[in-house]
């Protein structure tokens, strides 16, 4: 069954699109263009009600939110592909735990950042200045904490790659390459080193390669 | 091993806490005053380097992020208490899905009123009737989607009672119970009927019972 995967060029759909290629799972791409709000459409709403992407289909299973998604392929096709959970309860529950600190301390200033630096065009928002700069300088003491955990472990859940990189790729990606922020990481010495192995991986080369950001 | 639960009459911890009764994990709890700041306190910091309640110690290994730790307790006790994730990979994934639906649709909203409504004084900030008025309007659409998932299944995540529902029960409570606007709930009946069957199981009631939130 191959799985549909609405909405391939947003960041978030890109979280659930390397996860998909790391667990070696076939995929096709749907469209959903929201700039033009296809993601309010009455019929995107009955595979979505907050209407968002990424959803997934799967046969007749539907699913959404991406961080749910990749614990469902890593969940379901444990024995194929990379490994991304962990192998003991142990691991699993530091691998949940950057997960969440992805969602809950890196995502929301990295988002406002990109929300104001990149995506103001669509939002139709004026970027806000002081935005941008305290959303910067949370982000830093994020960061500082990631430099500290990465100086002790290769990666964010262990010494094993897993879910809990997979999700911070896509906002990583637009700090370096889209919004000439890259110092932010690269003045991170184990932070620097971190993103250099996890966004060299093959799955994400792929996914950027195919499904860029779309143009504003 | 009697789990360390540090900061109980936090709303975050509380779903930490549920999680272990209906898992039946010992544990004790660790006062942390956040009105002392004793979140910020160096020794604190080195348990939880962002300055964030809940943290768990268990033997030698800590843990924080309060749906990172119970998915931990979950998985660690899949097979001891009630079981909380789901049968099936399809069943986990649903779960995992209304989870992120929790920390990304519900909980922001949910917990600006708490800000402004319960905590403005701890915050150190005024009340600011837009944020509330704001904040109320996304509740009510947050929650509409709710009313129509529990038209058409007992618990957020199926047909039986999981993380997908402990995660809500703390802003609920304070929805309901501290900050008057209940009829959010009432008004919308499977939502209510959802509120009630959850509310009333042994460990929230022991919950809310034995760790009131601080006094304002």
């Amino acid at each position: 069954m191959v799985v549909k995967v609405y909405g391939p060029h947003c960041a978030s759909t890109k979280r659930v699109l390397v996860c998909l290629l790391e667990k070696e799972v076939e995929f096709e791409v749907i469209p959903v263009d929201l700039t033009k709000g296809e993601h309010k459409d009455p019929e995107f709403l009955k595979l979505q009600p907050f209407g968002a992407v990424p959803v997934i289909q799967d046969g007749d299973y539907t699913l959404y939110e991406s961080r749910a998604i990749i614990r469902f392929y890593a969940d379901k096709y444990r024995s194929q592909g990379v490994e991304l959970l962990g192998r003991t309860a142990e691991e699993r529950g530091v691998v949940e735990q950057w997960l969440e600190v992805e969602a809950h301390n890196f995502h929301p200033p990295a988002y406002d950042l990109a929300v104001h630096l990149l995506f103001a065009p669509i939002f139709g928002i004026t970027p806000d200045p002081k935005v941008i700069e305290e959303s910067e300088a949370k982000l830093l003491k994020v960061l500082d904490v990631y430099e500290e955990r990465l100086s002790k472990s290769k990666y964010l859940g262990g010494d094993f790659f897993s879910l809990a990189d997979i999700s911070h790729l896509p906002f990583l990606d637009y700090i370096v390459n889209k919004m000439n922020k890259g110092y932010l990481i690269k003045e991170r010495k184990h932070v620097s080193g971190w993103w250099d192995d996890i966004s060299r991986r093959p799955s994400w080369k792929k996914v950027i390669q195919l499904y860029p950001p779309p143009p504003v």
